[in-house]
């Protein structure tokens, strides 16, 4: 008969406790495969505690394969010999190295991440609480897969208001993320075509085609945007680009182009047209440009947009519209995904867009940003790096084109520069080929600090002078 | 020189007006290509307008490639024609039906949807005001890709307690969901692997591998679960999983089997396996049943689990927690990926796990599905319906399996149910193959209200009783 101690359990249950004691039996090969175990009733006698607690012990061991029961025998040892010796096999890991965060710098005008001041907090605390004390059987509630028609039907009229564009609430599908809806776009349109994106362009775009493995071209541009030929040449179906504000060149499509652009996309079925429309808010002079999918009539324009530019680069929330032909193609064959963003977020950016909070945001961003750029411009200009340095392209989105004049190449002008806490890009990073572009560096200020701007310059200036 | 008319502009700016005016006369041919605009000092002059109002309109239609500038000489008109006709080939579109939401059923047990009332709200509006207070600055710095550290930890926390995992967080990927996270898992494990689901599966996961067109199989499952010889049959890499509780059929895979497994996996490098845990907080009897994770030495195990089942399905949070050995891997190729949930519910559900909210609150959801799940079996014990049915498979999960003795098919026992406001699964319809299971139904009793169950079984008795 199986003999166990109870007295040393510390804050272990009774039945727990026997259920590793007789695990460990049945692992260390003490209890042999196959032999019969005492009955409940008998082995609750033997050790002095309830039969329940036998039974609730067995009862996990059943559970987990140990021992097996056979009806009007009772219980038995399971084999489990078979790969056991693996357990003990301990394979060394490499070690795991994670960097906690990011490094700071004195600026960094290679990230695009918002500022924190500017996140609305207070609006947001106050919209929060009231969906969680009205909509709590909203907030419950499994929405459709392309997101709740309060914010589809919000962000159509924004769409409207701000950018012309006349959509209905079920062309727009709500993702955690532009990169969460290319790879949704990648399963709509066909894992066989062939994509394109812009050269120069934001890398991360063509890493993202590249991971789910289809084939993606890189078509170059020239001061129109991408070439409508080079797309020929490549057998393009789908091409992503960004008319209303190229990254990071900061082109705008001209209203020529576009045509051409959708006089390809006219010549078969499968092409399409992807227009990433980033930052087309933040534009700081004019109106927007109108949208491609403004002037789309065949239903070949996907537009794109985010709210991670305009809120913050920490709330996950970006849509994309479909055309209405490929509407139906979606609900049919993707509308099994649950949506990836939560319905308390999604009510409460709803609630944002509906109560005029999102365009009285944009406004006081807008301004703010225009401070900002205006301020950097000004103490660039300013200053003696002034003689160094062409400024182009400022008028739209968070970005624009510094051009040094320096003998460094660009690669060395970034590493002296990192050296002293200034992080920058070269515009001939975003080619994927070799360029004979050299000594322009693209200027991200929405998250650099006006305080640090003038020593920023004062290094920029120094490293210039020295080179 | 042009004129226009100031006069009845409403609300419009003067500028945009102009703006219009000009466009309008361009895209209708008015102003031919290459035709030269009055300079913009005679045309201010001209309508009695400032020229800075002119210089807007102009900017903006140079913007867009309406006109465009030539040093000293002025502003022209741009040729649009080509593919102009495209804009008036208006195509019609299949109209975009959408049901706004789902039927309403008497009894949904086809449904994991959550019950709206077991949100534990108050708590959660409790939190998410702290961190709106307290953690401004984190909830707008962008988190590494796996999520922030804090809920990761917290995770690594809880997995230790309540399932004995010990793993680090930097193992840990959050996600928008586990169907993101899946696919996240074929862009680390690759396209050209042999994927393999359980027959009979959740249907939805089989659908992901096939909508990212990667080769998946369906393995034959015995008592015990997946059958091993038919992984190598399939040449099989990666296995999709549910070893603690079985999607429809409620097996728990005991220990024998789970080392095979491991045995299958160790016999090649590029061999997983994906263990999703689902449901594994809700088993009803004795402790948790140990994850492979647990057992697995040698780094082949992929451990999948999510919030939405324990705290709603419409919070989208997700995590896998990846073996070391495809930790390096996953941040070397993945890492450029942002995080798809927001920092936001990241804190606060990070803040809800640390301050203990969550075992709390997993207790009483076990207490409360323990009690309806109790309550629905007394009432179909009690009811005349007992007759005619067999319980099985009740101990784990939000489900169970009930056989129902009648001459009926599955399809037509679910749809005469259906007529009458109950939505029924037959465990057949989960089987990729034609099947000979017949008259067993899955019971998923989670989103049921309770008050319902009553009328629910009434109606079932009836069907079994006619037919």
């Amino acid at each position: 008969m199986l003999t166990y101690s109870f007295t040393d359990i510390g804050s272990d249950t009774l039945y727990n406790h026997l259920y590793k004691c007789i695990k460990n039996d049945i692992l260390s090969g003490i209890l042999a495969p196959g032999s019969r175990l005492p009955s409940k009733r008998s082995l609750a006698k033997n050790l002095g505690i309830s039969v329940i607690t036998v039974e609730s012990a067995y009862g996990q061991l059943v559970a987990e394969g140990y021992i097996y029961s056979l009806p009007k025998k009772g219980f038995f040892v399971a084999d489990i010999s078979q790969d056991k010796e693996q357990q003990n096999a301990l394979l060394s890991s490499e070690n795991i190295r994670l960097s906690s965060g990011e490094t700071s710098y004195i600026a960094n005008f290679s990230s695009n991440q918002t500022d924190s001041e500017n996140f609305p907090f207070s609006i947001w605390t106050k919209l929060i609480r009231e969906i969680l004390n009205e909509n709590q059987k909203e907030l419950v509630t499994n929405p459709p897969c392309g997101g709740i028609l309060k914010l589809r039907q919000a962000i159509a009229d924004h769409l409207k208001g701000y950018r012309n564009l006349h959509i209905e609430p079920e062309q727009i599908i709500i993702g955690a993320g532009t990169e969460y809806l290319y790879g949704l776009l990648i399963q709509l349109l066909g894992f066989d075509k062939n994509y394109a994106v812009e050269d120069p362009g934001y890398d991360k775009i063509y890493k993202i085609y590249k991971k789910h493995q289809v084939a993606c071209s890189h078509i170059p541009m020239d001061e129109s945007g991408i070439i409508i030929n080079e797309l020929e040449k490549y057998h393009t179906d789908v091409v992503h680009i960004s008319p209303s504000h190229h990254f990071p060149t900061g082109i705008v499509m001209p209203i020529g182009r576009r045509y051409e652009l959708l006089g390809w996309a006219s010549k078969s079925p499968d092409r399409y047209i992807i227009e990433d429309d980033y930052d087309s808010e933040f534009r700081m002079t004019g109106q927007p440009i109108p949208a491609l999918q403004d002037i789309d009539v065949l239903e070949r324009v996907i537009y794109i947009n985010t709210f991670t530019k305009t809120l913050s680069s920490t709330v996950r929330i970006s849509y994309m519209v479909l055309p209405k032909s490929l509407v139906n193609r979606f609900y049919k064959e993707l509308s099994f995904y649950s949506c990836t963003v939560s319905n308390f977020e999604q009510y409460t950016l709803a609630r944002f867009i509906e109560d005029g909070y999102f365009e009285k945001h944009l406004n006081r961003m807008r301004n703010y940003y225009h401070a900002k750029r205006d301020y950097l411009l000004n103490c660039i200009r300013e200053s003696k790096f002034s003689s160094y340095v062409e400024i182009m392209e400022e008028d739209a989105g968070l970005h624009f084109i510094m051009k040094i004049n320096t003998t460094l190449s660009d690669r060395e002008f970034c590493m002296y520069a990192e050296q002293k806490g200034i992080k920058l890009s070269a515009l001939s990073h975003y080619y994927s080929l070799p360029t004979n572009v050299e000594h322009y560096f693209v200027i991200n200020y929405s998250s650099v600090q006006e305080e640090h701007i003038p020593e920023a310059i004062r290094i920029l200036h120094e490293i210039a002078r020295k080179h």
